[in-house]
């Protein structure tokens, strides 16, 4: 059975004003949002800034005045944000971020971008971009048409990578495969010592990670199955700054024949992972809602022919 | 409204012994078939060898003993090898191969290679297999699980152009274009003198042509709007090896910013295109039906900035 690895993502900033804390509410709460999606909260971890859900299908990070989400699969995250609405009147939120990520398989999508956006049309007045051609990867992005100032470190980024190298597969793809040996291959002893980390083996296939440290998050998905394997590294740590020394290992680690960085309001390298991949693709947009996107995709350089995909 | 230019591709061969030929079977036939897949002959050409048939979704081709048929939009060419099947037993069919091409919006089309191929298991024994991955990319391709020896001089080229440059865009997108513009923007007259030409400009956009001498044929489809700008050039002329001057000219003037080459029986060129390319993808595969099937995916390099689509 196929499964859907590429993410939708939704970011949600309110005002802090009319209330304590987003942490401070029941997680029923949090079900009824993760539900809502399709999704199930698996299991999570707190520290004092932020609680991380591991889900189902990816994961729910929450701050004081801010929640992340991310699901794949065939969920409709778009749901999450109507739910959220009930609870939070449209005047507290002060910045809504929804992006999607091309499908490898859209026609077995329940929602499209379009139709997401169609039913936030009543509610907010929004604006949506696309980053990167039709043809080859992008990112769909809408964002609340609002004046908002993010603070100075208030960025994020996103590692996708398509198509996984050999020692990836054979890690991910081990039926029961230890989550200690997973870590191992991470490397996240020693890049991440100190992290409280939560993570899942899915059966047969699929690991997801949530990592917290301070106000830091990092999240880790992966779908390794042979037709479309797919993993992703998202975080608010300034991943090719001070933490790039990461962000080759885990390159180098999946080794995949083509990803794509995105960042927000942080800027993204020249050509990462040893000069060994071509820049195919480059777009910058600087947002009305405060930040500043930026997209880059790379293809591997290894084009000795290959034998065709035999399906049946 | 968005228009799907990429294509599906029939081709079947058919045993002479039990008939005289299949261009002397009445157009009513020819028309059976195209309506099946939910298009319309607009127009047609004949010679001593063929008949090409303009279709207001492509393009269908007759040869004594073989058909071609190319549709795009939302057509299901698959149901027009059902249509044909009524008329001839399945033992008579010495070849088929049956191609989809990777869509921009796959979620809008009303089948899929999947489901086409579902269709054909109670009548045929056959393989499938994609070129290209899933992420980028790629063409299916189904064909019968049968021994088959093309002759010699069998060979067809695709060329399949994305994201076309601004010199076509302007040629193409200008509302209430002559034909004659095209032509000369194609430069037929220097390269086709003496062809038989049948083509049409679609309104308010959308340019078809089908060419024709002796046995051979070209056709040419482009779908210029901006969103998913698209243009296909098929033929079975040796078109990387005698009319490689065509091949340069026609990448030349349509600028696209990434395209495939697929070939059956005959070489590709390592890179056209005066070097402003990345091959990002080679697959080559001898199929047991007697073809050997190449694909390669090449990326034009200009990876400066861009500004994101707008699209709300």
């Amino acid at each position: 059975m196929f499964f859907e690895g590429s993410e939708k993502k939704l970011e949600i900033v309110i005002k802090r004003s009319n209330m304590n804390s987003l942490r401070n509410i029941d997680q029923s709460f949090w079900t009824e949002v993760v539900e809502a999606s399709g999704a199930q909260i698996l299991s999570s971890v707190h520290n004092n800034h932020l609680s991380a859900y591991l889900l189902s299908e990816s994961s729910l990070f929450v701050w004081d005045d801010r929640i992340v989400m991310i699901t794949c699969g065939e969920t409709k995250l778009i749901k999450a944000v109507h739910t959220f609405l009930k609870r939070f009147p449209k005047e507290d939120i002060l910045s809504l971020i929804f992006q999607r990520k091309n499908e490898y398989c859209s026609h077995l999508q329940k929602t499209n971008f379009f139709s997401d956006i169609d039913s936030l049309k009543g509610v907010f007045n929004g604006k949506s971009f696309r980053f990167g051609n039709m043809d080859g990867h992008h990112n769909f992005l809408y964002h609340l048409d609002k004046k908002f100032t993010p603070s100075p470190n208030d960025y994020t980024h996103e590692l996708l990578m398509y198509h996984l190298g050999s020692d990836a597969k054979a890690i991910f793809c081990q039926e029961g495969q230890e989550k200690s040996n997973i870590r191992e291959f991470l490397k996240l002893n020693k890049y991440f010592n100190g992290w409280k980390i939560d993570d899942f083996v899915f059966q047969p296939y699929g690991y997801s990670l949530n990592a917290i440290k301070g106000p830091h998050y990092f999240t880790i998905h992966v779908t390794p199955q042979e037709e479309a394997s797919y993993a992703s590294f998202e975080t608010n740590l300034a991943l090719w700054g001070e933490h790039q020394n990461y962000g080759f290992q885990i390159l180098q680690a999946f080794s995949p024949e083509s990803f794509d960085l995105v960042s927000f309001n942080d800027s993204l390298p020249e050509r990462p992972f040893q000069n060994n991949n071509y820049l195919v693709k480059y777009v910058k947009e600087k947002l009305n809602c405060g930040y500043e996107v930026q997209f880059k995709q790379f293809i591997k350089k290894d084009t000795t022919a290959e034998n065709a995909i035999s399906i049946s």
